[in-house]
């Protein structure tokens, strides 16, 4: 399994605003997007993980660099990797790119956290999926 | 206590999309305000509601009639009234303004449901607060 | 050319609230991606439209029918059919599903209009790709 | 005049998810807000300095930290500060708190862009604003 993940995101009104490009909080959307499908791809559900083990995946902090301006009826591609795995903690880099071009990049930092909203130490279970092993 | 509610609103970037208005999506989320705020002025907080007695409104219809834009920086005003209260169903009118012209107008019928998600009768109690007696 | 269109969306974080459903202005963000691929399927763009011939469709109406309540991870289906054609207005359905289920549906009035805001009436060519002859 | 500006804001569905706290990326909509209104108390409009000179401030860089979860009908206080001017960049600090209690905190970085895109010297008299002088 690659550890790299590709997703195709098309920029609709939604996310754009008044300054005619594409508002800067969509682009949280579209790395939490990125996230899930990543997640997804390790044969994981955001949903079940949750509703079966109480599981949460919070973001602890974003380090996000605006490059370049996206606009209406783009196609992007959200780009995640896993960039390390500690205790409870997830380090991933994240870009949102277009025809090659990288318009945002980010550092983001996932804490796993139980129903009471507690640091959950991730199980050797799910540290090999996560890690694609 | 008068029964229509008043709920001033800016808009921000946020708000509006590439064609340089506000996003006709976005007149929901200030209906939604509108009709928090007009709960809460009757003395109940959504978030107790469902905390405390497991209720929740959730919206079943709504009829939008979009007049004129509302564009950046905009004050705006959303008017909140009841219209009809039934078994387990709310009927309100509610329309955005501003300086006196109405924007866009609206009907919205909410239901109250359970932790189940099953329509729940209001109280009698409730009944009362929710027409302002 | 089918004139239904069919569009898959994932529901994510973002599309949902703290009632553990999917927010109810959500729907209109769905709505929205599946008119705007609706018109790409016919080979327009609303971004060229714009940018070109500076037409904008904008939402006029929306009557929206909110059945059943969609969850995280789902994968929906936002269906999109045209009801009527008239001078400067466009009349269509658009329903939300998951396996088969309806769990939303809208009719929705939108008017072209010209970079002024004023209705500008759809030439014969735009016609013609709308109703998908 | 004080250079930080305080700004409420109240947690309504809209800003929450399915995990029920305020959604991630809700906090750069209340951040975008904060300044928006430290910008007005400095007697400006992001709207008029756009329709009439041509400028708009984009978002180059954000470090944000969610140090702990905000939560349906909270009230919420976005603190905002000027932390630095260069030629066409504001250094800015910001954060959300509850209660004296700080939730979120954040630098954000700021470019002064012209219709172009491309960044714009910031002028002596807007300078002398920002700055509170």
């Amino acid at each position: 399994m690659t550890t790299t993940h590709h997703l195709p995101v098309r920029v609709y009104y939604e996310d754009t605003d008044a300054g005619g490009i594409v508002y800067y909080a969509s682009y949280l959307r579209f790395l939490e997007r990125g996230r899930t499908e990543w997640i997804r791809a390790r044969g994981l559900s955001l949903h079940s993980l949750y509703e079966t083990e109480g599981l949460l995946f919070v973001v602890r902090r974003v380090e996000a660099d605006y490059l370049r301006p996206a606009v209406l009826d783009d196609v992007l591609e959200v780009v995640t990797e896993l960039r390390a795995l500690g205790g409870a903690r997830i380090e991933m880099t994240q870009r949102v790119g277009r025809a090659g071009e990288v318009l945002f990049s980010a550092v983001v930092i996932l804490v796993c956290v139980g129903r009471d909203g507690r640091p959950q130490r991730l199980t050797e279970d799910l540290r090999q999926r996560l890690s694609g092993g």
